[in-house]
Formats: structure tokens, sequence, C-alpha cells
């Protein structure tokens, strides 16, 4: 079996398993909602492939896996209360599904066992230096989201501002998913830091990609022009920000009723700047770093599916 | 130094070190605010008091200490923004203060940073154990939380589910302060169950006194007879329900805008009923289980501390 599809389907079934409790009822349905409804298991397979790049077998890498899976789903579940965000992987968002108090705390309860569920890795000096990489990370989503929600206030962010706020707020999970692997699979330092940069690299490229398919993307859960209504400062923004010396454009941007007319307006816009292909750019460069960083591995198929991940990042369109 | 003051400083100083984070500015200024306060520390306390009992040095267990308090006010914070609660420690609640999503940010922040100071614990395999218990820990606050929201929209609550909720929403933190302290302590199995038993004890002994002090505290940081208002479901609201064949009184309970006069004639009622009475003497005997479980401890400073705390829970009037 490909070694993707068999990763997927062990993290499938270990979320399933960790996510056991069953009462107070309504706060375990929460809990369970977003992570069964499937999803690309992105972080988890990255992690379980870092982990057999560097010689380890993925299932000593499970636990950790699921525990990135819990704490990217609450972090979408807070990030939609705070955006106010209807939709979720084309369903109703949890707060919108079970109202906004149970969408906090079903977020916090993912939180709880995400840390519950690391701590099963057995190796105590790993499982401890692992909890402390997660906490960390975790720490720094929410300044990315603190970031994220500041920028929406302002006219213009730097784009080197902008690249901490994306590098906090996603990438920051890659690199963890990517050097916990290495970490548990008992990887030396060198090809540790190696699968560090990879992750952060590949998680600057899919957040990146992740803007442009915001505008380009086709059945990707949600609305197009999300980004546009809600007015944030994409690299798509800050690029036509920059070059556009008419700025009658900016009039609907971050406008919430804005028609779909005027959203259309606006990606025609950014087209015709050169900000998708600006952005599209960015996003392959951090993907070539990335892939670069992987010469320090030995030749393995997970290497190699690690690669083909990085391209993937800045191919897809959903 | 009384041991207790001593470790209060401790305490106090290391909430200030372990909160170093500057960046995003009003992220960290809201989760600074209600640490940086102050407060009675004394899950903190438990925990350190726990340590010193079974013959460690309390300065061992302050990482532990100080991520138990960030856990108890990240559980306030999201709390007061699901109760609406606009008042905290006689101050602006979070919320109140930053605005809802800042809030919600902050208290993930706290929860992380809990995470990340508890990872500081020296020995791995005590870490590990720390790590799981307190991620467990959080998770029954927020079944606890669920439950006790949940009760609000109920007439009447078993008393015996009453317990079990306030057990996970309250107890359970000082259950495992004082089980976490013991085991930091380097204390033997038989030692760590009696802490244990005396923490959960000594936090429902604590949380049914709290429940009274709503309606006979002074200066609680909060209006007397919120929980009225509120509706919840208290030790006091079950009795009375009971034994009250005349259930006129309800019409005022969990009456938002009740007048002052309405919450009075409830306080009032319950008084002549029993139902303060009746509450007391619940806390009294948790009190009591709490300081019996301590027969099996040698004598210490510490453990006396521990058993003037127990008698503390149930006489403080704020």
């Amino acid at each position: 079996m490909d070694i993707l599809k068999e990763i997927k389907e062990a993290v499938d079934k270990a979320i399933e398993n960790y996510l056991y409790e069953k009462e107070p009822h309504l706060l375990y349905e929460a809990v369970r909602y977003l992570p069964s409804a499937g999803g690309k298991r992105l972080r988890p397979i990255i992690a379980c492939l870092a982990c057999e790049a560097v010689g380890g077998n993925f299932i000593k890498a499970i636990p950790f896996a699921v525990a990135l899976e819990l704490i990217h789903t609450f972090t979408l579940i807070h990030d939609d209360i705070m955006d106010k965000d209807e939709e979720r992987r084309g369903m109703p968002s949890v707060h919108k599904k079970f109202g906004e108090n149970i969408a906090i705390l079903a977020g916090d309860a993912l939180f709880a066992k995400a840390f519950e569920t690391a701590s099963f890795i057995n190796d105590a000096s790993v499982a401890k230096r692992i909890l402390h990489n997660l906490a960390i990370m975790a720490k720094e989503i929410c300044e990315g989201q603190e970031m994220d929600i500041n920028f929406e206030k302002l006219d213009y962010v730097d784009e080197r501002l902008f690249l901490e706020m994306i590098e906090k707020k996603t990438a920051k999970m890659f690199e963890h998913a990517s050097m916990g692997g290495a970490i548990i699979g008992g990887g030396n330092e060198e090809e540790i830091f190696a699968l560090q940069t990879y992750g952060r690299n590949l998680g600057m490229a899919f957040q990146i990609w992740d803007d442009c398919l915001d505008v380009i993307g086709k059945n990707i859960g949600k609305p197009v022009g999300s980004d546009i209504r809600e007015g944030k400062k994409t690299l798509l923004y800050i690029y036509a920000y920059i070059n556009s010396e008419n700025k009658e454009w900016l009039k609907n941007y971050g406008k919430e009723n804005a028609s779909d007319e005027e959203v259309q307006e606006i990606i025609k816009f950014f087209e015709e700047i050169g900000a998708i292909d600006y952005a599209k750019k960015k996003a392959r460069e951090f993907s070539n770093e990335a892939i670069k960083a992987l010469n320090k591995l030995k030749e393995s198929q997970a290497k190699k599916k690690l690669i083909e991940l990085a391209e993937f990042a800045i191919e897809r369109e959903k």
C-alpha cells in the first residue's frame, strides 16, 4: 500500500480512538465535528513522513501526529469565532452549528486532548521535549492570529511583518510537525534541523498558496473571495497596494457585504496588476527552499513523498 | 518567614518571570491582566505545600504551581465570556476590557503558556506524568463547565449530578495541585494518594463555600447574588427546590435584571428554609474528609498549613 494512504488511515483511526469521550454529549459532539469529518491530515502526514525519513517507524509518531491535528482543529474553531466565519470545509462552522459557548469550550477541550494525546509518547525525555515544543508552537499560533486580526484594521502592512505573521500562524505548525517527527524517529540534530527548515518553508509556501486559492481556488470549502470581504492583508493585497497608483479598488476591500461582482472586480484587478503571479512566485521560492533543506537526508521513500508534498503545496486547486 | 508568605512571594515572582512575552502588545497585556493583579494563589500554594509535606523543597514545584495558576486564569477568562460576566476580582473582566476576540485568544495563550511552564520540570518522567495529568484535568474542567451551562437551562438538578459538576469544574484542579505537588516532591504512592484525596475534598468544600459566599459574602469581587441572577443551580438552589412546597421564589431566580430587593428576597428565603445551613454543613463535611486524608502523612509545618487551609476554606468571607 502507498505509504501516504497507510499513514492517513492510521491517523484517521487514531483520531477516532483518542477522541473516546462521550459525555457531556453536546461538548464531545462539537469536539468530534471537524476531526471526524476528515480532511487532508497534512500536518500528521508530515510528522509521520519526517519520522520515517530519519529511519523511524511512523507508528511511533502517531500520538504526536494526532495531537497536531487536534491543535490545528482547535485553532480553526476559535479563529472561526473571531473571524465570524460561518463555513468551514463546506459545512457550517462549529459556532454556527453549536453556538459560540460550546465552540469556545470544544476548542479548549481539543487543546487539552492534544496534550493528553501527545503525552502518550513512550520515551519520557522525547515526550518532555515534544510537549514543550507543542506548547511554544501553540503560543506562537495565538500570536500570529493576534497579528492577523490587527492587520485587518490597517490600510497597509509591511511584507516582512506579513511574513512574520503567517510564519507564526501557519508555518510554525508545519515546522513543528516536521521537526517533531524527526525527533520521535530518532534523527540526529542535523536531520532534525533539516526537517525543521523543510517544515517552516513548506508552511510558508502552503499559506501563501492558500491566499492565492481564496481568489483562484475551486471548491475550497468556503466562498471565493472571503479574504477580500474580510479585509485580510494577504500578500496579494500588499503587492497590489504598493504597485497601484489608483487606489479605487480599496473601496470594496473589506466590505463585508460586497457583491459577487465587486469581489470579482478586485480579483480581476489583482490578476492584471500581477499580484497573483507575485504571490505564486513567492510560494514557489519557499517550496524550493523546503526541498533544498532535504538534501541533508538520505534517500528514502518518505523523503520522496516530502518532496512531492512541497510540490503539491503550490499546485493544488483546493 | 512564614512558609505561606514565602511560597506566595516565590509564585508571584515566578508568574512575572514566566510571562516574559511582550509582543503582540495587546495580546500579552490581556494575558497578564489577571495573573499580575494578584489573587489568593490558592492552587499554587496547595501544590507547593503538598510538595513540602512529602519532604520535597517547594521550589521544585514552582513551574507546576505557576502552570496551575495560568490554567485557572485561562478558565476564568473563557468562563466569563460564556457567562457574560462583566466583573472579575472587582475589575472589568478580560472580554469587557479587551473585547471578546482578544479574550478568547488570551485564554488560549495562557493555556499554552501553562504547558510551556510545566514542561520546565526537570526530571523527564515526572514532567511527562505531570503534563499528562494537567491535560486530563483541563479536559475535565471543560466538561464541568459544559455541565454547569447545561444546568442553567434545567429547573432542577440532582444533587449527585451537581456534585459531579463541581468536582470536574473546580475540585479536580485542587486534586491535581495537591497530587502533582506530592509527585514532584518525591512522595510515595500512599502519600500521593492521600494528598490527591485531600485536594479533591478541599476543592469540593471550597466550591460549596463559594456558592454560599455568593449570598452571604462581603467584597467578593462581584455583585452579591450573581448566581441567583444567572440561574445557577447551586447546592442552595437544589436544597431549596426540594424542600419548598411553594415555588413562588422561582419566578425571580435566573432573572437577569432582577432588582436588588428581589435578589435579597431569595437570599432571605434560602436562609429561612435552611438552604444556607445545609450547604455550609456539606462544605464542612468535605473539609473534614480532606483533613482526615492527611493522617497518612508525617507531621510537618506544611501538613499543619494544609489543615489550616481546609479550615480556612469554610470560614473565609471572600
